[in-house]
């Protein structure tokens, strides 16, 4: 198993490329601190649906839509996709990608499914599966709050460490052609659950997964966090974050200097009153999408980790008396030669 | 790309084994035509949990902790998995895997999801990924009846051709020995919409793609029906088992004298009273995993296609006045020598 260095994680031997990518922002994601870096911006949350849960489709299908577009592909060029989102039935995916007619593998991530998508369409062209994959994802802020916490109407205060869900999605054509920027690995995450059961303390759910997949993956590699510009994981907000910096000092792994955390990131807590930072599945598919690989693509960074982070949460569970698991999955972003 | 044949169908040239297998089913499915063949029968429709939710993880663990027995591995042999469920945030599987710290792909097919985590199972072993790859799925009549239709207190009366969830799961381990019947192939599904509303009519919804995917695997194969013991559908029903044949006979392609349905199958609907047979992602899954891979494993038939069918229904979406997507994907087994 030559792509393989452990259980969980891959080096690639043909590594993939970032074809394309591209991102979309709701009205208060394009007013954060990664305005500028966005691909589409749309003031109106209904994206000219008549509910949410369409929007999310529209939004979604926007996102696939553009990096089609900016990969000059038609649909019919992509050998398949792997989407997922929020949404129940994860239909802000099945329902927004029902008219592009490619094949199509669902997943189920929670937050974690842009890195989750990426892995597996990673795997799939380098074993020569596929020449053009296609991974996609959203969140959108009012069918997400309606879904797992209150109606939006009922106005309830948010804990202080609450995150926002991001109205946003991002999507990413990889290739077996070499086009730069190019996935170098990855980790399989694993479900890690710490008994946390505040369903508004995702961060503090999710910190463990993080902290296993990065030093699952700096362990195996053999590589420090220095070698990297940077370690970026999903939205484990400002909470989640120091939590996960403790739970990976305790093992003698400092990723401080170079960890950017997409939630922290999106928005700016003190003006946009966003609490713990931003959430959600297109929270990090849209910096990664919109920021990060653009970043890469103009070799201002060239060696990143990406580790999304997903909260398993239910809100029928978690009334029942149970815990939040949570997972993370890892990709391995490099302008290196491999 | 040797290992596929054109964009949705793969022929795997190092065809991945089914190492073991096993299932669990609720009490009216073990009561069923199918009981004898099923692993594990439960009466208890709460699993030893104090809620339905709890119940149906515990189904799911049960069935994987018996496929890891009957293959004589532990939860640490296994590479990955992939498992899905139809509860919201998919926590039938989540929540039941969370102990065994397998690492871990989280998929969402509907009813389609056992022949989806195959398909990617199969890939993984085939590319040398995973030595062993587990799947699993499962679903439950409580959850599933009181999440997507009716509070099951409120008595409301079922229509002919509305169909009934099975409490059931199916567990199986893929593995790059060869143990007898093996994964030849198998086609990926595209999300297709007809345009059904009627959320009690999930086989109608369901029929365009079960068609779809089997035309295709059959036409790049360059295959015939009767090539084939069984050609095996998920769970279409009566009803959609109907409509599936008058789509394919539109195109020339008649699998009436091989077909089989999971969810006509499971039931005895005169004295069961389940109308247009079982649904749910346990069905198709538990028949799979009881009653197909045993007779394919004791030879009494040898090549089987398995096109497991979702309906990727949102009650949201349908109180939206949207319509329901289906989809198919495919898994061929076969004893031939390839």
């Amino acid at each position: 198993m030559k792509d393989k260095l452990s259980r969980e994680v891959f080096r690639f031997s043909s590594p993939p490329s970032v074809k394309a990518f591209a991102s979309v922002a709701g009205k208060m994601e394009s007013e954060g601190p990664l305005g500028e870096y966005f691909d589409i911006c749309e003031e109106d949350s209904y994206f000219g649906e008549d509910t949410w849960e369409k929007a999310e489709s529209r939004l979604q299908k926007t996102a696939v839509q553009k990096v089609l577009q900016k990969a000059k592909l038609d649909a019919s060029d992509i050998d398949f996709m792997f989407a997922g989102d929020l949404i129940n039935q994860c239909t802000g995916s099945t329902y927004g990608m029902r008219d592009f007619n490619i094949p199509y593998f669902g997943i189920y991530g929670a937050c974690s499914t842009m890195a989750e998508g990426l892995l597996l369409s990673a795997m799939a062209v380098n074993a020569g599966y596929a020449g053009y994959a296609l991974n996609s994802t959203s969140s959108h802020f009012s069918t997400a709050e309606k879904q797992f916490r209150f109606p939006l109407s009922y106005g309830g205060q948010r804990t202080p460490y609450a995150q926002w869900t991001c109205t946003a999605s991002g999507a990413v054509i990889l290739s077996a052609e070499d086009t730069g920027t190019r996935v170098a690995g990855g980790a399989v995450g694993t479900v890690k659950d710490f008994g946390i059961t505040d369903a508004n303390n995702m961060g503090a759910a999710m910190a463990p997964a993080a902290a296993f997949t990065i030093k699952k993956y700096l362990d195996v590699t053999g590589t420090e966090p220095s070698e990297y510009d940077a370690i970026i994981t999903g939205d484990l907000g400002e909470v989640g974050s120091g939590l996960m910096y403790d739970l990976l000092m305790r093992e003698g792994t400092d990723i401080r200097k170079v960890h950017k955390d997409c939630g922290v990131m999106i928005f700016d807590g003190d003006v946009q009153d966003t609490h713990a930072g931003g959430s959600g599945c297109g929270c990090s598919a849209s910096v990664l999408c919109g920021y990060f690989l653009r970043k890469m693509k103009e070799k201002e960074i060239n060696n990143i980790l990406f580790a999304a982070t997903g909260a398993l949460m239910s809100p029928v569970l978690v009334q029942q008396g149970e815990t939040i698991p949570g997972i993370s999955h890892l990709v391995h972003f490099t302008n290196d030669k491999i």
